[in-house]
């Protein structure tokens, strides 16, 4: 653990490594309230931002060096592409093999649908670490900890997202409607 | 067009024809300032809401009848169903075989990917006709008739569409977030 703090301190620096491990550190006390592997789920939330650099341009290098589609869909929306891009980073840098830490990664910013445990806990430890601070967070975080209702909690994050896209005239990914769907729908 | 009419005065009522009605002289209207036929566009107008039935009994039975898919993702929004059934309609009943007609009337409630020009003209007309009456409804008039952009139009309409939908908690067809992504960015 200290050794990977260390290697992201050079490849995505301080504020991101501290909001990596307020999600570490808010992933594993979701872990308390839900069926969930603890260690996995810190490994997951250290390392979600682990291709989140600031230089955009080694972004798009590094993601057409790995083949992750960088078409107009990632250019409309950069800020999606170091989701797939973080999930090879994991595994080629960070010798990461186990697939559900690594789809954790992979979807912590879009979703999808039928998201593992694993994958809702790192998204939504995404959204509520301690230092977010937007309209409608404690009302997700009560839901969280209070009710108890993760799916609820994610409907509701990824609701104020779409909203927050919108008003951003960004592309919004299919893959977070897919998941939208899902949870209201489909289970 | 008398004819139609009023076999769509039987089948989905005055209220429904009225708005029919509106909605066909909209885009006429609308046809003057873009590239469009305008008796296409007419006749796509008043037959949009073709399978609009009050009876939802009747629109799941027929929707079953014509082989759409009547899975969870209509049952959770089941709005969404009267527009693919309404294209099979036209071409069954009306005895419609114009594809570019049939495909308005098919996608002017989800839009979708590449339009066509007689697609977004239903698709806008159906959204400023007279009667509608609801913020934002003006400025997407205004883009439409004085901007004369028609796809900006479309991107305020579907906006507006989405987070109505998300307020209703209701599904989200994949097709109006792709048909938004590629207004945006992929034209």
């Amino acid at each position: 653990m200290e050794k990977i703090k260390k290697e992201l301190l050079i490849t995505i620096g301080e504020k991101r490594l501290g909001h990596s491990i307020r999600v570490m550190t808010e992933a594993k006390k979701l872990s308390k309230y839900y069926d969930v592997d603890e260690e996995k789920v810190a490994m997951a939330g250290l390392l979600h931002d682990c291709a989140r650099y600031e230089d955009k341009a080694q972004l798009l290098k590094e993601s057409e060096e790995f083949g992750i589609i960088s078409d107009k869909l990632y250019t409309g929306n950069v800020n999606l592409l170091h989701a797939p891009l973080g999930a090879e980073v994991a595994k080629k840098k960070f010798n990461i093999s186990d697939i559900d830490i690594l789809n954790a990664i992979r979807y912590h910013t879009t979703g999808r649908e039928n998201m593992s445990m694993l994958e809702k806990i790192v998204y939504i430890a995404d959204y509520i670490e301690p230092k977010r601070d937007f309209e409608g967070i404690e009302y997700v975080r009560n839901i969280c900890y209070e009710e108890k209702d993760l799916d609820k909690a994610l409907i509701s994050s990824i609701d104020n997202t779409i909203k927050f896209i919108i008003e951003k005239n960004l592309i919004i990914h299919v893959d977070t409607i897919k998941a939208r769907n899902f949870l209201l729908y489909y289970k």
